[in-house]
């Protein structure tokens, strides 16, 4: 079987329980965070972030990290920006809304399937008028890196995100599912998470579950965001994120973040998207004319055309995605949507053939075999036509 | 060091920790419980409960667990009856208000300290007229077992609250942080789980956290309160209690209720207890007349004496107190107060010495040798007196 | 017909409606609070409580006026404190929890039926640990004048319990559902709505509606609890309480603070109350011999015996009561409980009479021929027995 | 001065103020909506809806009616479908989020300015899997009639679109903040309120305030949604929606009611809405020739040409906008922005000429003395020019 469902499929590192042995073993310590495994992911953090001007708080899954962490930035009277396929506003079950007391989730209508716009942002922060209150004024912007459909935003353009962000009183949140994969491609062109802080990142929710932890995510506020962190702290407790036993989230993220796992464990996990990427697709002037055999990567692709982290975004004919799925050992993998976007079956009008985009996740624990078996029956697919 | 601070001080026992590591070596399974450990752990609840009636939910902490089961059972026009010093009104800091969305948790007044009395319940149900639009109607009756201060009802306590319960409309849930402890003291007069729900509780938070797993609690819900069940799931995404590797959480659940060993760890952890109040407990009519020396279990005594549970609380000259809380080496526990009851250092009219409440919690893993140090200072300041 | 139900079946004053025709007769005024009539209630409500450093905001109803105000004070993470028979707490279906976003409402249990005492407010405060993050810390003492069961408190009570308030962080706001007839009864002691404030109040629910308007209370705060004005704003028209022809409210306010008038219908019924315990209560050494013939006055007694304000709490043997009830024409009253207070029928030891409480309610509409028929016939049923 | 500011600027008709006259002279009634008033409320009601399956709620403003009729048909964990410049979703501060306890609030993107179309609402609920528990599931679609833009949906198109709505489990929930003006005005097609039912709407939050009451809306319930009614009614009350003296909301609906007096006053305002539009807009072939003073009916326009109700939004040169907008008397409107629809001055290509847009609303009161002088005013610039 080859697996690429998701990241969230894969198992736990190795290094991972054996942090939690080694936490286990301590016998007794202090409940609730006061202890000293908690105390080493804030020291940890301020090596990663390149500051000691943060807090943090420690939670087992990632909706409820994104949706604390917005709950403690923005009132139930203001609104929340993001991006119209943004995990938050599509996949978290209104959690956002439940978080912080109703507050509004607003779609930014009009931005490419990739990113946020900054010329969207822009417009839509014009016609806000903070004095009528008949409207919600907006608070915060939420972004998301890996991106949307599996881009990352450049330096640049979160530099000038955050700019306009900050000129218009709201602080900028990334839901950092798979901001190790985004960090760990160098093609993005970022050289280390200290340099979300510089761009003007006040709020991350660093993902380190899909990464390689058994479920370990990290709220980090930066700089002036640090003054919500005794209301950040109250709403954990309130919302039943404050686990006794802290200590076995700490194990984790100290794990992940030591010697740089985390990153190491994303650039596994990416070599393997890229792999699958060089191996399947085909478009280009020369393979162009074959009815029936082009695959594109639809989305995510970086400057250099690899993908932008560990997803794959193929566009291929219907009759290509049927094959797969049908193939035995089964290959795992989900059709996929881009919210208004049409992808769904349809006719490229030069060649009558249907296309679909499917998606494609790499972890890393995907081993090289399972990426060779979907080439090989992809090139097996070629040689049918 | 003799630490009787909290059974979440604790760390988890070794057989969860190889559970996670099995669960671990499965490599790729399906996300969101979708996966047979999740299946295992249904299994095994019907074979501890007696029923295939059940449905369930694993939560990672006990704050979630009880708000996030109350939710699905009360809407925000209803309201919860508990005593006024039940964890979910004193300890969760507003979390049934937050999940509930608004809620009313009502403190059933007139308790005594150590339990919901079935007449107090009664007066207060007579009192209400579900046609008066301005108030609240309770819908939900919320126990804990162990109960406030350490107690247990019994068979014939619960089977009458769950009768006057029924009768009122009201569902019964079960804050069960404690429940193996509970059970597993055969002085209880309880001899399985499963007489719990022929007592008529429709829903149990069954905690296993502080019983010996690293971070697990289980929602059950039974009989007529399954229909709550496709409500409950969506409540938990929403509130981010649905982690995508859910494996972890089955695992420990399994390595818990397999061989009983959630009930094996917490008679462990009773017998400690039991020989902690064995070896200080001194009222009696030989040492009453010695001033100073007199130690009391203020709460949760069962039938002949011993503990309910794990948990004791020893009234003592606050001379004695303050002896214990300086040695070294050190022993950890901390002051009681139980809500409006005065339990703080008080004279006692008839010998004039101050005396206050401590509680002390054993756990899986307290030692006998940490008891036996507790005791030798008891005697110690028995010999100074 | 004799109608002591309620003050609020009672019709509005004649002024009341005449200001409402002013009003329509400006024809086209600018919406949502933006106009003379509105700003003319800022300048008298100055007047009324002597000082420019108060903001206000015009509700329609009382629970929605409580609540709101509540609100603006209290975060989802904190508590208010107030009388287990508060209105707030047993007549309004949880409007608190729900403005407030699941604030914790706090019984103090242990006051006495008529009010809040210092002693009990003094211990629940004493016991609370602002640093214990498991808990909601209180934010808000909400009282009520005329205050639970037709009391009042006075200036040394009312003092006492706002210094407290003070020292420990906390706002006091008052529920005024009827605090003209508390301002407007001499023997309450207050010489003015100016000294609620000298006592240290900071938002007050003053309501107009019982006491002559159609609909119409006014949330009015006071010094540094202005600050939260924008908030409150901003949460009135989320909540659908900023009507676009505010203008109605206003001219309702107007026209009942204009030459005090509001206090001047508080008096008439009060007068209306004081005449029917004048003629009902008959306690006293030559009556309480004879069985079946008492009358008490069982709350909401004043310094010299008179009620406090326009609300009448008579216990009378449940023979008597019953024998009003079914007068021919009818006398209209309600039955009371006070919590859980015991007021349902019940033996007087001495005596072997079954007695209850009832409420009679007057109003500014209340006539005298309606209190002289009750009067009548008690007298009656004395001369039956 | 001509007031085209909105016709929540009206004061009341004279026959409401006779109404609450004679609401008065009642004396005391029963409280709480229990008194014959309101009772005959409900027989109008079924007159003008031609049924006796519904359900009826008082409320005095228009966005407390519209949230908390839609928070009686969707849970929290679910979501409502509008269209992108509604009401609800741009101009009620998160008061559906509130009143709901959180529920999404979805814009449906895609459609044109005027109305939602069936064709974006097909697609999108096409999308929609009701087994991901991951997605809030719409239940709800809400529609405004008048619509966005000042337009109104015919017969057909709310058929279609409740059908869609039906098969997809869907309630209808029509905003009727303007809901008389487009039954009055013929060209709409619609000849009674009761095709409304018929059509399939489920819920209808019927405005009469803009209509020329003081602050009346009847949230009105139809068929199977009747079921809702005691949430519905328990929610009024949490939210302090349940005034006491609901005699005087049931009087003015009563007043406007009888006789058709709402859609008399309507049409009333239909008809200066029409006068104004004929005498200013000029875009035909011959006048389009001649730069800044072309005058266009950008929205709301019904087959014929006239606007479907009583709102014009005139396209014009901004020179003449400012003009108007600096007549002496005064002459008062808006500008107006219909969400992302770019609507800012911009030039017209062929002719360079900056445009902009401008609603003038007419009311009940509404003078056609005001509307011809806004007329003359046009007709003088466009000699100047």
């Amino acid at each position: 079987m080859a697996d690429f469902l998701s990241d969230t499929s894969a198992p736990a590192h190795a290094h991972v329980l054996r942090a939690l042995e080694s936490a286990n073993a301590l016998g007794n310590v202090r409940s609730y965070g006061d202890d000293a495994l908690t105390h080493e992911v804030g020291v940890l953090l301020e090596r990663v972030f390149g500051t000691s001007s943060l807090k943090f708080w420690l939670v087992a899954c990632g909706t409820a990290a994104n949706a604390l962490a917005l709950s403690s930035l923005c009132s139930p009277l203001e609104a929340i920006l993001c991006h119209p396929q943004a995990h938050i506003y599509c996949d978290e079950r209104n959690a956002v809304e439940f978080y912080t007391g109703g507050a509004r989730l607003t779609p930014l209508h009009g931005c490419p399937p990739e990113a946020v716009s900054a010329e969207v942002l822009r417009r839509h922060l014009a016609l806000v008028d903070r004095t009528f209150v008949h409207e919600a004024p907006p608070r915060v912007l939420s972004l998301s890196m890996l991106g949307e459909n599996g881009t990352c935003y450049t330096k640049a353009q979160l530099r000038e995100l955050c700019a306009i962000a900050s000129q218009n009183g709201l602080f900028v949140h990334i839901d950092g599912a798979r901001i190790a994969n985004a960090l760990a491609q160098p093609e993005n062109g970022w050289s280390s998470a200290a340099e979300l802080v510089d761009a003007g990142v006040d709020v991350l929710t660093l993902g380190l579950t899909k990464t390689g932890a058994m479920g370990c995510e990290i709220i980090v506020l930066f700089n002036e965001a640090c003054s919500r962190f005794p209301d950040l702290r109250a709403r954990a407790k309130r919302a039943g994120l404050m686990p006794p036993k802290m200590r076995y989230l700490a194990a984790q993220a100290v794990a992940m973040l030591e010697n740089d796992l985390w990153l190491d464990l994303a650039a596994q996990a990416n070599r393997m998207a890229a792999d699958l990427v060089a191996a399947t697709v085909t478009i280009g002037p020369e393979t162009s004319s074959r009815v029936g055999l082009e695959v594109d990567l639809a989305f995510g692709r970086s400057a250099t055309g690899l993908p932008a982290g560990n997803e794959v975004f193929l566009r291929m004919p219907v009759r290509l995605g049927d094959f797969l799925r049908n193939c035995i050992p089964r290959i795992l993998f989900y059709p996929w949507q881009a919210g208004d976007i049409a992808l769904t079956p349809q006719s490229k009008p030069d060649l009558g053939e249907p296309l679909a985009c499917y998606r494609f996740v790499c972890s890393w624990s995907t081993r090289a075999d399972e990426v060779q078996y979907l080439c090989e029956k992809v090139e097996e697919w070629r040689k049918l036509c």
